[in-house]
């Protein structure tokens, strides 16, 4: 089975830290194919940069040319799971609902530590249109850019540490989820350090994927998700930037 | 003032007919300037056609050069409005929820009547985030497209009709919201055949739009909404199919 | 347009400072009058002088011989804005609403700050039973009274902007609206030492009702605030301290 | 131990069935004071007659001038049970409360049954603010007016049978609350009628006010229903209509 | 009337508290009997030993041959309810309900102070489950199990007291209950010392028992609490211990 | 690695069912092991009959003597879950959860549909505490009870077809999850005749267990399924019917 798994942002390096997190958990069998959008920011941390993103991952899952059973957008808390789920026939799935509903398995109450504090609102609202909000007992900012993150590995974790605790003793989170794309391999440490599960969720994505493409299930086409209708589309496919 | 009010597909006649209920509602000295997206689908049903709308908008925007004070997006349903708050320092109202809050004083419940089923639960979700959902009654589709009722005023007012009387009688709503940009001045006659209030969104929002300026107020930049942070972003601006 | 704001309390003073508040934002051609209760309490700080306030209101606008286009009911989370709008047909805007209805234009969560810790619920439930509360992060108490407000506006600005700040930073509001009808006229000063935007009820709920009147909107009649059925009533109307 | 039931209308003969359904179900020592306020509506159907009884509701306990021990609000729906509690010492029990939590006991979700549509949004709003609507499958209107039931008891049962019976098999309820005042005495009928428990929520309110003198609990007093603030109040008491 | 009343736990001391609890609250001609399960864990503090508790509960109310009224579980946040709701035709009542709903008549919002903070969420479950907890403030931990509470009831009245207050002040409880079968008979010491009015599930529950049998009132049986069906059930009843 | 997956009730030819699903599912080299409870009903259809199978499920696991990686329970809507998560090391995973969680990717909204009436708010109950009832559509009763679907599975077939399409017509369910351990192997012809995913829980539970399992994750010990404190437990292990 192929996987192509979408980084958000336009960094190859990040996209091949999530492809290496997303081979190490996958199945014998099971090949990951790592996609750069072909435009868009460098690092997404807000709403413009978050739609930007939604398009250019779209543009650059139907510019892939092979074929593929799954796909897994590796973002956190972003724009356009949805549109993916309308254009293709396979099963797709984000890291963001694919950590809260592995967590919500763990323990009664899940946290999310994430990078910028203006992210937040954009995570917790894509977890309660996901309705995976319920046992969510906090969406936590490490104070750190994801750049920041991708640049000093040790100082996010120790960034990531430090929230991860206060959402175990004051928000009585039971588990954690990294919050980010970009904090793929991060999860042993910080398991370490703090004595709870913590959830990645690109390896989450990794085993749904697969898991619904082992059971021959994929979305839903009656309503929501129908294929969009044949219509006059103007400047699309984009394939910016490439 | 001078307010942009952006339609959300490429098609002009519908930015035309928008254009011209905001001026049948602006006050005196109230500029209306209607934009067309310069990219996109010619009529947005759907994630997919949304998320390229809620980028073609932004773009169509920023585009846009001379000064102004608020910007309108109407379409009903559509994402976006988040990505134009982060880029302006204006006021941004998104016809959803002019509608919902307008129609929230008119009676104690209120129902939407849309186009297709499928756009039902993206206003919906959208109603959600805006936190303007606890008193839906409903949101009901009229079976007919954007084209159709543009094409077609008259079944599109039949259509609606019934869906109205329904959400009146079943679902108990007590105002109905007009849920398509493109229904803009359709709302006198379908007050007359329900007798109940009918809200456009498109109306309500030009009111919220001038009153926010009168007020001198704007979108708050502390957090969810806080202007970009300096990145290199590849592809934009787009101005595609300019 | 003639519209009439109505003071809950008796404190002829405040009826005055609304009256001007809102006459500083209403456009030009909206006639401002401002009324008082005949009877009732100088402050309403809780339920029982709420509820007195509810009546003493409706009494005084059903009293009032002009012609008028709208109602604005200037208590923050009073009691009785369903009844008048059963007993008018012309539009009825509450403060409480107009101030949060405009906050939710203007950033993704608003705080509320008020007078006293009492009445804190008071605001929460008017705010619930409007559908507007989803995205309050919270209502807070400045320690003040009504009156203690009106005596001494800088003490009331200081107890105010630390209550918003601590609503910025621990509750995470991005806008902050003014609890309180007595607080007409603070918004500036408290935007200042804030640094995010202040909403005014008063204000906010002029802009409110010359729009529904200009989109010729007002209450709908088929259920909840159908007009009383004729029946016997003691004691009224009141007319009572006259 | 002595009981004041408050009728919210000033119809005496709803007072006298309302005082002997509740004399019926108190225990031995518990003495029964039926009292009728002395201004407002005949029937109370809506917002104005309800905060109007609210108002006299209150004024005509105050007035009262022997010793007691509660204070029970005989109306379905109503407003100003707060009001009571703020000027009270003694508890205070809301018949819509008591049949609600009464009912909880018995399944898993219960319907009201009450009189006229427009007093069905009231009735949810008062359960929403008590913490009591969780568990609510549905309020259903009768069609019958207040008085028309008074009138003629056996049509009142014909039309609260036909609605319970859709509560049980629609709305899936699995208990009958009885949605008005005036349907005391009518629960056994109903009860044989529907084979499902049927609460009348005077029997539960005395049953409630006498357990909690028994256990010596009153209301808090150290926030919201805190004793009213000295203060000047003008035109209170009333004692209009005596 | 003979009320049943059963402990959770098998700590023959606990019973005897509870009993002599319901005693001083039951009216004259209630007669107590405690009931202590046959197996089971000494103290019920989690979620295993509550579903053992569930069905010892069950199996030892079952073995009572006697005729009775009504039956209290008196666990705190324990499962089994619903069972015993199944298997009688008498009213059944959990002191954690039975406290819910006492509490929401003596205040605007209640908190729970418990036993060890692993049973905060079970009550938190359970009261959700009854539609108990829109109007609680927050579940406390006391960090004392259930048996240290029984050795050392003074050093119990502090724990909670501490609790109390900080429920009060930081979460905006306007009344506690008592988390804890075990706790009965402490209620004076904490009202005392808090001021605010302090429940006590075990007394409430009588008091609601008595009340739905003297109103004639029992557990629905048309769907969720139906009697099981006719099946072979292997190893039931247990009467494990005994 | 070895999969552990336990029957709700003690028909062991549903055992026999759900182990040859879990095996169809399952990935090379895992191994499933069914166990069929030692006591409890034959078929579990309510509360009772429910809490007893938690116990009983408990009780055969704990007896259970070779090693195994991950427990799944083969139970929908059922009791018991939490107590398993407190006992074992290993992940633990209910099927009422891992159709849910699974259907929540494959649609906007998912409905189950079931055995008898009496079951479906036990479903919805369990998926609230979930935290996975947001996006549930509906829970539909087929009107066949477990052991009917046994014995007759082509009429089972037919009566789930029909819920299921009233679910996607009526409810706007876009997946179905079938809602009964004893439903395995159906999912394939229901899905031919809807046209929506059908989510078979235990091919679901198969796979999260699995990926679980291959991700080192299992059950959170800080605090709600901390392991059972060290005390006295009369009458276990049970070991009943053996």
């Amino acid at each position: 089975m192929r996987i192509l798994i979408v980084n958000v942002n336009t960094t190859e390096a990040i996209t091949e830290a999530i492809a290496q997190q997303a081979r190490a958990v996958a199945a014998p069998g099971t090949e990951i194919v790592g996609l750069t959008p072909w435009f868009g920011a460098e690092s997404v941390e807000g709403n413009f940069e978050s739609y930007l993103a939604a398009i250019a991952v779209m543009d650059r899952v139907l510019a892939y040319e092979g074929p593929y059973d799954a796909v897994i957008q590796a973002g956190y808390g972003e724009h356009g799971r949805e549109g993916l789920q309308e254009l293709l026939n396979v099963p797709v799935v984000d890291i963001t609902d694919a950590a809260a509903s592995t967590a919500m398995y763990l323990g009664h109450a899940y946290s999310v530590v994430t990078t910028l504090d203006r992210t937040v609102p954009l995570i917790e609202d894509r977890l309660k249109l996901s309705g995976l909000y319920d046992r969510c007992a906090s969406v936590r900012a490490s104070g750190l850019a994801v750049l920041e993150l991708e640049a000093d590995p040790q100082r996010a974790v120790e960034a990531i540490v430090e929230q991860a605790e206060r959402a175990v003793h004051d928000d009585k989170a039971e588990v954690i989820c990294l919050g980010c794309g970009g904090m793929a391999g991060l999860d042993e440490q910080i398991r370490q350090r703090t004595g709870v599960p913590v959830v990645d969720g690109v390896s989450a994505a990794v085993t749904i994927a697969e898991s619904l493409v082992r059971m021959g299930l994929s979305t839903s086409k009656v309503r929501t998700y129908a294929t969009p209708r044949v219509k006059k589309v103007v400047g699309w496919p984009m394939r910016l930037g490439r």
